[in-house]
């Protein structure tokens, strides 16, 4: 029932036009996505703005779970927590690291950490919840 | 110490230039925010996307912090919780609605409901964290 | 299909036999608990322990969700986030005020409000998800 | 300005005297714990309560802290998120592995995966804040 990183790809086109997130890599564990960023993601400062943080948070989380079970167009994000730990850097892609932690039924709860490329601390983490039709889960 | 809606609004122009919120209210208890959907806000089949409405949440809970402790450019979200309640409407400006629960020295704590103008259902409800400069709270 | 308070009462001794919460009222939309504060809820210095917060937040939400959609036994907590706002006092009843923001197919969420009685300044906040069996939400 | 694990356990049997948590090891990374399960912990069809693994992790990332900037009192929690992920066992200790994700001048982040002894499974995930007095951080 997994989707490769080519279907997924494409899907996302479709499902999420707006979104500059890059799928880098994939597997029914997790996934790693990446991100430009430039005068459109950043605050005054060179801060990356904190929703595009959190939006690229949330498409890794939902590439994660499509890499695990598939193409399933209802997942739909119930709840989503992030912590902002450090200044992201404004000249550095953000890289996506998603894990999923748990797979049930009806929900999927993944986390991400989020980086500066280049670097290793954790600008930010997320943990998030997606609610996907029962039969598919 | 606090800021009008005037303040407010000229000061978001400059440090929030992406954002199409649009300051209705704002007091010392908390603020009222619109934003307009349109294409760019929906995703397919006519959700309005979840990193739009926290992206929303985390403008109004900021301009709330404004209204209370005045202009303060070195406010920064610490963390956000977001709970995706119901789908809210593609026709329909999105309302936030901000009240601050907790006004600390270094940590101010608010939280805001969503609705779909003309509707009385949360859409999503947000509870997010602000780290403030120490003299200024 | 929702429950009365005395059927609560009687099902949360069974099912929850150590809590000291009681149930002060609940209907379909919430309900509201109190908790007694002594020796066993302090930490050294007076204040109520975090954990006693959550706990009492946590039995706040499952009642008001058995009084809205009657006697679950098998509704779990899927998650919860709570921010401590302000010391509670140590000489007084710690009063739950949930409301239910969505009673979904399979999951609810409900918003907790704790006071220490006697005061309108809001200790902690929480949000809860639970997930509930699907033919029975 | 680091603690060992044999001043981290003196303190703690003044400042928590109720908890049961034990302190397996600490160092400036982060801090695994273990907690004895009875029928003190256990809710009827023999699920660990989730207060008490709420309370586990909360202990873990406040040992951790310690075990970072030293003895340090004041610390309190500021936020809390727990994710339940799958049923604990009712006849294993709980083990928490806690990581801490920023130490910053105010605030400290730690993440907590939660096993029950003997399992690679996390039966649930925290992510706590903390707050520490400026000077010490």
């Amino acid at each position: 029932m997994s989707a490769t990183k080519e279907e997924i790809t494409a899907f996302m086109a479709v499902e999420f036009p707006q979104t500059k997130c890059v799928v880098e890599s994939v597997d029914e564990t997790g996934a790693i996505l990446s991100h430009d960023i430039g005068i459109n993601e950043l605050r005054p400062g060179g801060t990356v703005s904190g929703p595009v943080l959190m939006s690229i948070a949330d498409v890794a989380i939902y590439v994660a779970i499509l890499g695990r079970i598939g193409i399933v167009p209802l997942t739909v994000t119930t709840s989503l927590t992030i912590n902002f730990l450090r200044k992201p850097s404004a000249d550095a892609r953000i890289i996506a690291e998603c894990t999923l932690m748990k797979v049930g039924r009806t929900l999927i709860v993944g986390e991400v950490s989020l980086y500066s490329e280049g670097t290793s601390d954790v600008v930010a983490h997320v943990v998030g919840t997606y609610s996907v039709p029962p039969k598919l889960a």
